[in-house]
């Protein structure tokens, strides 16, 4: 059913996604621009971004009720806050068809995986942890786009026990979406995302803190300019999200976080011994680094 | 002579650039374009540059000595690296006018006023330090654009000895730049900027550091996306040109450095006493204060 390329005659009759926001939103709307499903149903905690969802057609109808909602359904989308996935994984479960795929699209693993095998303990050969690597500073339903995924990666981090059939679903559709798919384990996903986009998010929340809290905060921000404005866009991304996220990945943020802390410290050594070609030489190596890295990636 | 607002009968005979790169070839360019200049000198240290800024009109005519570069100027501009403000001011000063006014674009003010007091002691009165607020990711002649200074903020340091009539020119100017001209003391310019520009940049440096000097930093990187690419922009900058600025700014650079160490200490017995309210303060705090900010700012 599934080949390794997407296969345009494949259509899923029955797509569920709990929490349709810009994640999820942006899923969906690919998804139908794909042609790759024939129904689409949203679930969510909020009945105004449900009701825009439905006027903007990213979903065809609202279910009431997760056990509804699941009923029938090819793949179940968990587009959730990583706080809300064991209480949405509990309300499924009992209600799940033999067939129906389940996946995610939390941004850290190991924490979705433990709570799958506490909550989805019955389904995990069709539970497909996945990771779309795409910007999240906007969200509801308003913010989703069909191109969203267009260009990206998205890690899939399948377990053991997992069935080859739900991993092919998986990813079809989101090469459908126009992504990369790219495998890894939990343990190594949450490595790579706390160093390159979980770390950068806390010391961005850290600096605009410090300056946000002093007594002439807004002269400063009167002063800032563009550099300042991009180094600190991450910083407007949700408080709840990014607590979440560093909460589930604490341990390897920890251990990022550390080696950042030292990184600092031998830079306060060579400023105080005004060391300048030490300086220079760790200026150069990073700015080499970022611009051959620039130049090379386009999304 | 010169008025409060720009007054378009006024005409520059002759401005001197040093350093026809980014900042002086569109501080060139926009003086140009506003009709504020006759004649236009060029002075560097790259004959490559020059000749390209001959080319593309940013100056009329590349000055093969500073003695007869700045004979009969109206205005000279110290558009290089601090590093090289020494010797510049230095090579200038027997040849100056009386009536020439000098300024520079210097992103730090204490070390250009403690260098004029020591290489141009018989100008003072005619020295005005301004520092416009512009990215320079970028460099060279060919990145000049007349429009880069439209709608951002010029800093000026004048001395106690200055003039007010080279002031009223140095505003002047650059308001016929489209620019907002801020006046201030250069210490107060200094810790400002060691908050809002040079800390941000120390700490995009060390982060992509962080990762290139990793084993698997090819991996780390394939995985960074939107968030990492805004945050780590400003790495991208020029090493020579950030050691110079991290050396001249030393002081207030450590003193910034420190209270964010201490911010990143907080965070990390946040993060590892699972103190997710606290981290969501936080958060929350620096998210509101960093969406406000960028919805008054334009530029």
């Amino acid at each position: 059913m599934f080949g390794q390329a997407f296969d345009m005659d494949f259509q899923l009759n029955k797509l569920v996604i709990f929490g349709v926001g810009l994640i999820g939103g942006s899923f969906a709307l690919a998804l139908r621009e794909a042609g790759a499903v024939k129904e689409i149903v949203g679930v969510g905690r909020t009945a105004g971004n449900l009701a825009e969802a439905l006027r903007l057609g990213v979903i065809d109808r609202v279910a009431v009720d997760a056990a509804s909602a699941v009923q029938d359904a090819d793949l179940v989308m968990l587009a959730v806050l990583v706080g809300q996935m064991a209480a949405v994984m509990a309300s499924i479960s009992p209600h799940l068809s033999a067939q129906t795929v389940v996946t995610d699209a939390g941004s850290t693993k190991c924490d979705v995986v433990a709570l799958a095998q506490q909550h989805l303990s019955g389904h995990l050969a069709r539970f497909v942890p996945a990771h779309p690597i795409a910007g999240a500073e906007r969200s509801g339903a308003a913010a989703a786009s069909a191109g969203l995924y267009r260009g990206r990666n998205v890690v899939i981090t399948p377990m053991s026990e997992i069935n080859p059939s739900a991993v092919r679903m998986v990813r079809v559709l989101w090469e459908a979406c126009g992504a990369t798919v790219r495998e890894m384990t939990p343990q190594a996903h949450d490595e790579v995302f706390a160093a390159v986009s979980h770390l950068p998010h806390l010391l961005a929340f850290a600096l605009v803190e410090d300056i946000a809290s002093r007594s002439n905060s807004e002269e400063l921000f009167s002063y800032a300019a563009g550099g300042f404005r991009d180094f600190t866009r991450i910083a407007g991304s949700s408080p709840e999200m990014w607590r979440d996220i560093c909460l589930a990945n604490r341990a390897a943020l920890l251990k990022e976080l550390e080696i950042y802390q030292a990184q600092l410290d031998r830079l306060h050594v060579m400023l105080e011994q005004a060391d300048g070609a030490a300086l220079e030489q760790v200026f150069n190596h990073a700015s080499q680094a970022r611009n051959a890295w620039a130049s090379q990636k386009t999304d």
